[in-house]
Protein backbone atom coordinates (compact mmCIF):
# COMPACT_ATOMS: atom_id res chain seq x y z
CA UNK A 1 0.00 0.00 0.00
CA UNK A 2 1.53 3.26 -1.32
CA UNK A 3 1.76 6.08 1.50
CA UNK A 4 -1.33 8.23 1.63
CA UNK A 5 0.15 11.63 2.30
CA UNK A 6 0.47 13.22 -0.80
CA UNK A 7 -3.22 12.40 -1.25
CA UNK A 8 -4.19 13.77 2.40
CA UNK A 9 -1.66 16.77 1.76
CA UNK A 10 -3.77 17.96 -1.32
CA UNK A 11 -7.02 17.07 0.23
CA UNK A 12 -6.25 19.36 3.25
CA UNK A 13 -5.35 22.39 0.64
CA UNK A 14 -8.74 22.11 -1.32
CA UNK A 15 -10.55 21.41 2.24
CA UNK A 16 -12.19 24.13 3.77
CA UNK A 17 -15.21 22.62 1.83
CA UNK A 18 -14.61 19.61 3.02
CA UNK A 19 -14.59 20.61 6.83
CA UNK A 20 -17.46 22.11 6.70
CA UNK A 21 -19.04 19.53 4.88
CA UNK A 22 -17.34 17.08 7.47
CA UNK A 23 -19.05 19.46 10.53
CA UNK A 24 -22.56 18.74 9.34
CA UNK A 25 -24.81 15.51 10.49
CA UNK A 26 -25.08 12.65 7.83
CA UNK A 27 -28.96 13.76 7.56
CA UNK A 28 -28.18 16.89 6.89
CA UNK A 29 -25.81 16.43 4.66
CA UNK A 30 -28.09 14.57 2.98
CA UNK A 31 -30.69 16.97 3.23
CA UNK A 32 -28.24 19.75 1.47
CA UNK A 33 -27.07 17.38 -1.17
CA UNK A 34 -30.49 16.72 -2.77
CA UNK A 35 -32.05 20.39 -2.38
CA UNK A 36 -28.33 21.50 -4.52
CA UNK A 37 -29.29 18.59 -7.12
CA UNK A 38 -32.48 19.15 -7.35
CA UNK A 39 -31.66 23.16 -7.43
CA UNK A 40 -29.24 22.83 -10.03
CA UNK A 41 -31.68 21.06 -12.17
CA UNK A 42 -34.18 23.69 -11.45
CA UNK A 43 -32.39 26.33 -12.86
CA UNK A 44 -31.79 24.68 -16.38
CA UNK A 45 -35.26 23.51 -16.20
CA UNK A 46 -37.71 26.40 -14.73
CA UNK A 47 -34.38 29.04 -15.50
CA UNK A 48 -33.68 28.23 -19.09
CA UNK A 49 -36.20 25.55 -20.57
CA UNK A 50 -39.18 26.24 -19.39
CA UNK A 51 -39.36 29.96 -20.34
CA UNK A 52 -37.82 28.94 -23.88
CA UNK A 53 -41.20 26.37 -23.96
CA UNK A 54 -43.76 29.00 -23.02
CA UNK A 55 -42.12 31.75 -24.91
CA UNK A 56 -40.91 34.13 -22.53
CA UNK A 57 -37.13 33.52 -24.05
CA UNK A 58 -36.46 32.71 -27.23
CA UNK A 59 -35.49 29.53 -28.49
CA UNK A 60 -32.10 28.49 -28.99
CA UNK A 61 -31.10 25.29 -30.08
CA UNK A 62 -27.80 25.14 -28.68
CA UNK A 63 -28.88 26.34 -25.22
CA UNK A 64 -31.69 24.05 -25.30
CA UNK A 65 -29.97 20.96 -25.52
CA UNK A 66 -26.87 21.96 -23.27
CA UNK A 67 -29.41 22.56 -20.58
CA UNK A 68 -31.50 19.61 -20.92
CA UNK A 69 -28.05 17.61 -21.58
CA UNK A 70 -27.97 18.87 -18.04
CA UNK A 71 -31.12 18.38 -16.56
CA UNK A 72 -30.64 14.75 -18.19
CA UNK A 73 -27.82 13.80 -16.04
CA UNK A 74 -28.74 15.52 -13.07
CA UNK A 75 -32.07 14.04 -12.49
CA UNK A 76 -29.87 10.63 -11.94
CA UNK A 77 -28.21 12.41 -8.95
CA UNK A 78 -30.75 12.86 -6.22
CA UNK A 79 -32.16 9.51 -5.38
CA UNK A 80 -29.35 7.17 -4.06
CA UNK A 81 -27.81 9.70 -1.89
CA UNK A 82 -30.02 12.21 -1.32
CA UNK A 83 -33.12 10.35 0.77
CA UNK A 84 -31.59 7.70 3.26
CA UNK A 85 -33.17 6.60 6.00
CA UNK A 86 -33.12 9.31 9.00
CA UNK A 87 -32.99 12.10 5.96
CA UNK A 88 -36.81 12.98 6.80
CA UNK A 89 -35.79 14.98 9.45
CA UNK A 90 -32.80 17.57 10.07
CA UNK A 91 -32.20 20.54 8.13
CA UNK A 92 -35.00 22.49 6.85
CA UNK A 93 -36.88 20.13 4.24
CA UNK A 94 -39.49 20.45 2.12
CA UNK A 95 -39.87 16.51 1.82
CA UNK A 96 -42.57 14.72 3.30
CA UNK A 97 -42.42 11.66 5.63
CA UNK A 98 -44.25 9.70 3.19
CA UNK A 99 -41.41 9.73 1.16
CA UNK A 100 -39.84 6.98 3.52
CA UNK A 101 -43.33 5.36 4.28
CA UNK A 102 -43.31 4.58 0.30
CA UNK A 103 -40.62 4.52 -0.84
CA UNK A 104 -41.12 1.92 -3.72
CA UNK A 105 -44.18 4.71 -5.06
CA UNK A 106 -41.96 7.61 -4.55
CA UNK A 107 -39.11 5.36 -6.32
CA UNK A 108 -41.22 4.74 -9.03
CA UNK A 109 -41.78 8.67 -9.34
CA UNK A 110 -38.22 9.27 -9.62
CA UNK A 111 -37.59 7.16 -12.00
CA UNK A 112 -40.73 8.26 -14.26
CA UNK A 113 -38.91 11.78 -14.02
CA UNK A 114 -35.56 10.57 -14.65
CA UNK A 115 -37.13 8.87 -18.24
CA UNK A 116 -38.65 12.12 -19.02
CA UNK A 117 -35.57 14.07 -18.37
CA UNK A 118 -33.70 11.64 -20.38
CA UNK A 119 -35.77 12.30 -23.82
CA UNK A 120 -35.81 15.62 -23.04
CA UNK A 121 -31.91 15.73 -22.85
CA UNK A 122 -32.52 13.94 -26.55
CA UNK A 123 -34.96 16.19 -28.08
CA UNK A 124 -34.48 19.76 -26.70
CA UNK A 125 -31.96 20.62 -29.51
CA UNK A 126 -34.48 19.24 -32.58
CA UNK A 127 -36.89 22.68 -32.57
CA UNK A 128 -39.11 24.46 -30.26
CA UNK A 129 -42.07 22.48 -30.75
CA UNK A 130 -40.28 18.94 -30.04
CA UNK A 131 -38.72 20.46 -26.83
CA UNK A 132 -42.05 22.32 -25.92
CA UNK A 133 -43.99 18.98 -25.96
CA UNK A 134 -41.65 17.45 -23.81
CA UNK A 135 -40.49 19.84 -21.44
CA UNK A 136 -44.84 19.54 -20.41
CA UNK A 137 -44.35 16.03 -20.58
CA UNK A 138 -41.36 16.46 -17.55
CA UNK A 139 -43.16 19.21 -16.22
CA UNK A 140 -45.70 16.82 -15.28
CA UNK A 141 -43.35 14.26 -14.12
CA UNK A 142 -42.16 16.92 -11.48
CA UNK A 143 -45.46 17.55 -10.50
CA UNK A 144 -46.93 13.83 -10.29
CA UNK A 145 -44.00 13.19 -7.64
CA UNK A 146 -44.19 16.85 -5.87
CA UNK A 147 -47.95 17.11 -5.72
CA UNK A 148 -47.82 13.50 -2.92
CA UNK A 149 -44.40 13.74 -1.67
CA UNK A 150 -43.28 17.66 -1.10
CA UNK A 151 -44.47 19.88 0.85
CA UNK A 152 -45.68 23.47 -0.64
CA UNK B 1 -47.86 27.93 -33.40
CA UNK B 2 -49.76 25.47 -30.81
CA UNK B 3 -51.50 27.05 -28.29
CA UNK B 4 -48.97 27.21 -25.10
CA UNK B 5 -52.00 26.85 -22.32
CA UNK B 6 -51.14 23.03 -21.66
CA UNK B 7 -47.59 24.19 -21.18
CA UNK B 8 -48.36 27.20 -19.12
CA UNK B 9 -50.99 24.97 -16.59
CA UNK B 10 -48.37 21.93 -16.16
CA UNK B 11 -45.40 24.26 -15.42
CA UNK B 12 -47.73 26.38 -13.02
CA UNK B 13 -48.14 23.27 -11.31
CA UNK B 14 -44.72 22.39 -10.63
CA UNK B 15 -43.95 26.25 -10.36
CA UNK B 16 -43.38 27.00 -6.36
CA UNK B 17 -39.77 26.66 -7.03
CA UNK B 18 -40.17 28.23 -10.17
CA UNK B 19 -41.55 31.40 -8.84
CA UNK B 20 -39.08 31.69 -6.02
CA UNK B 21 -36.26 31.25 -8.21
CA UNK B 22 -37.71 34.25 -10.53
CA UNK B 23 -38.37 36.82 -7.47
CA UNK B 24 -34.18 36.67 -7.14
CA UNK B 25 -32.29 38.94 -9.39
CA UNK B 26 -30.26 37.33 -12.46
CA UNK B 27 -26.85 37.93 -10.16
CA UNK B 28 -27.88 35.80 -7.04
CA UNK B 29 -29.58 33.34 -9.25
CA UNK B 30 -26.40 32.92 -10.85
CA UNK B 31 -24.12 32.46 -7.84
CA UNK B 32 -26.80 30.51 -6.31
CA UNK B 33 -26.99 28.40 -9.37
CA UNK B 34 -22.91 27.81 -9.32
CA UNK B 35 -23.09 27.23 -5.48
CA UNK B 36 -25.00 24.37 -6.28
CA UNK B 37 -23.87 22.59 -8.58
CA UNK B 38 -20.28 22.96 -7.28
CA UNK B 39 -21.98 21.91 -3.47
CA UNK B 40 -23.32 19.02 -5.20
CA UNK B 41 -20.16 17.90 -6.95
CA UNK B 42 -18.16 18.46 -3.55
CA UNK B 43 -20.35 15.95 -2.33
CA UNK B 44 -20.06 13.05 -4.33
CA UNK B 45 -15.93 14.46 -4.28
CA UNK B 46 -15.07 15.46 -0.54
CA UNK B 47 -17.59 13.29 0.31
CA UNK B 48 -17.37 10.21 -0.43
CA UNK B 49 -14.15 9.47 -3.16
CA UNK B 50 -11.64 11.52 -1.36
CA UNK B 51 -12.40 9.28 2.04
CA UNK B 52 -12.21 6.38 0.04
CA UNK B 53 -8.79 7.77 -1.14
CA UNK B 54 -7.61 8.70 2.15
CA UNK B 55 -9.01 5.39 3.62
CA UNK B 56 -11.46 6.70 6.15
CA UNK B 57 -13.76 5.03 4.19
CA UNK B 58 -13.65 1.28 2.62
CA UNK B 59 -13.18 1.01 -1.35
CA UNK B 60 -16.21 0.25 -3.22
CA UNK B 61 -15.96 0.08 -7.11
CA UNK B 62 -19.45 0.12 -7.56
CA UNK B 63 -20.45 3.35 -5.73
CA UNK B 64 -16.78 5.10 -6.54
CA UNK B 65 -17.46 4.79 -10.47
CA UNK B 66 -21.16 6.55 -9.99
CA UNK B 67 -20.10 9.41 -7.37
CA UNK B 68 -17.03 10.17 -9.94
CA UNK B 69 -19.33 9.87 -13.02
CA UNK B 70 -21.36 12.46 -11.51
CA UNK B 71 -18.54 14.58 -10.57
CA UNK B 72 -17.61 14.55 -14.09
CA UNK B 73 -20.76 15.27 -15.57
CA UNK B 74 -21.30 18.12 -12.89
CA UNK B 75 -17.75 19.27 -13.45
CA UNK B 76 -18.84 21.17 -17.14
CA UNK B 77 -21.85 22.71 -15.86
CA UNK B 78 -20.79 25.45 -13.18
CA UNK B 79 -18.58 27.56 -16.33
CA UNK B 80 -21.56 29.18 -18.47
CA UNK B 81 -24.39 30.09 -16.37
CA UNK B 82 -22.53 29.82 -13.01
CA UNK B 83 -20.32 33.16 -13.82
CA UNK B 84 -21.90 35.73 -15.83
CA UNK B 85 -20.49 39.03 -15.66
CA UNK B 86 -22.61 41.31 -13.10
CA UNK B 87 -22.77 38.11 -10.98
CA UNK B 88 -19.18 39.12 -8.73
CA UNK B 89 -21.71 40.29 -6.28
CA UNK B 90 -24.74 39.79 -5.00
CA UNK B 91 -25.83 36.92 -2.56
CA UNK B 92 -22.53 35.86 -0.74
CA UNK B 93 -19.97 34.62 -2.63
CA UNK B 94 -16.35 33.60 -1.96
CA UNK B 95 -15.67 34.24 -6.17
CA UNK B 96 -13.02 36.56 -5.53
CA UNK B 97 -13.66 39.66 -8.62
CA UNK B 98 -10.18 38.41 -10.02
CA UNK B 99 -12.49 35.79 -11.89
CA UNK B 100 -14.01 38.63 -14.15
CA UNK B 101 -10.69 40.73 -14.35
CA UNK B 102 -8.83 37.88 -16.00
CA UNK B 103 -11.69 35.32 -17.48
CA UNK B 104 -9.12 33.31 -19.48
CA UNK B 105 -7.44 32.53 -16.79
CA UNK B 106 -9.92 30.98 -14.77
CA UNK B 107 -11.55 29.34 -17.89
CA UNK B 108 -8.37 28.02 -18.26
CA UNK B 109 -7.99 26.70 -14.77
CA UNK B 110 -11.83 25.28 -14.84
CA UNK B 111 -10.76 23.21 -17.99
CA UNK B 112 -8.11 21.07 -16.81
CA UNK B 113 -10.02 20.63 -13.66
CA UNK B 114 -13.12 19.14 -16.21
CA UNK B 115 -10.52 17.40 -17.66
CA UNK B 116 -9.10 15.60 -14.25
CA UNK B 117 -12.91 14.96 -13.45
CA UNK B 118 -13.49 13.59 -16.54
CA UNK B 119 -10.43 11.11 -16.26
CA UNK B 120 -11.72 10.28 -12.31
CA UNK B 121 -14.87 9.15 -14.26
CA UNK B 122 -13.57 6.66 -16.16
CA UNK B 123 -10.58 5.23 -13.93
CA UNK B 124 -12.72 5.58 -10.24
CA UNK B 125 -14.30 2.08 -10.70
CA UNK B 126 -10.77 0.12 -11.66
CA UNK B 127 -9.09 0.13 -8.21
CA UNK B 128 -7.99 1.69 -5.09
CA UNK B 129 -4.98 2.92 -6.09
CA UNK B 130 -5.80 3.90 -9.70
CA UNK B 131 -8.84 6.40 -8.37
CA UNK B 132 -6.61 7.73 -5.36
CA UNK B 133 -4.04 8.74 -8.12
CA UNK B 134 -6.73 10.34 -9.81
CA UNK B 135 -8.22 11.75 -6.91
CA UNK B 136 -5.07 13.81 -5.69
CA UNK B 137 -4.81 14.78 -9.84
CA UNK B 138 -8.38 16.21 -9.46
CA UNK B 139 -8.26 17.77 -5.72
CA UNK B 140 -4.53 19.70 -7.53
CA UNK B 141 -6.81 20.74 -9.77
CA UNK B 142 -9.99 22.26 -7.66
CA UNK B 143 -6.34 23.80 -5.65
CA UNK B 144 -4.96 25.22 -8.64
CA UNK B 145 -8.11 27.45 -9.09
CA UNK B 146 -9.70 28.25 -5.41
CA UNK B 147 -6.34 29.26 -4.37
CA UNK B 148 -6.30 32.10 -7.11
CA UNK B 149 -9.63 32.76 -7.57
CA UNK B 150 -12.18 31.52 -4.30
CA UNK B 151 -12.02 33.74 -0.93
CA UNK B 152 -10.68 31.74 2.21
Amino acid sequence: MKPVVPVVIALAVAGAFSAAVAAQTPADRAIKYRQSALSTMGFHFFGILAPMAKGDRPYDAQVAARSAKFVAELSEMPWHDGFPAGSETGAPTKAKPEIWKDKAKFEDLAKAMQAEAVKLGQVAGTDLATMRAQVQATAKACTNCHDQFRAR
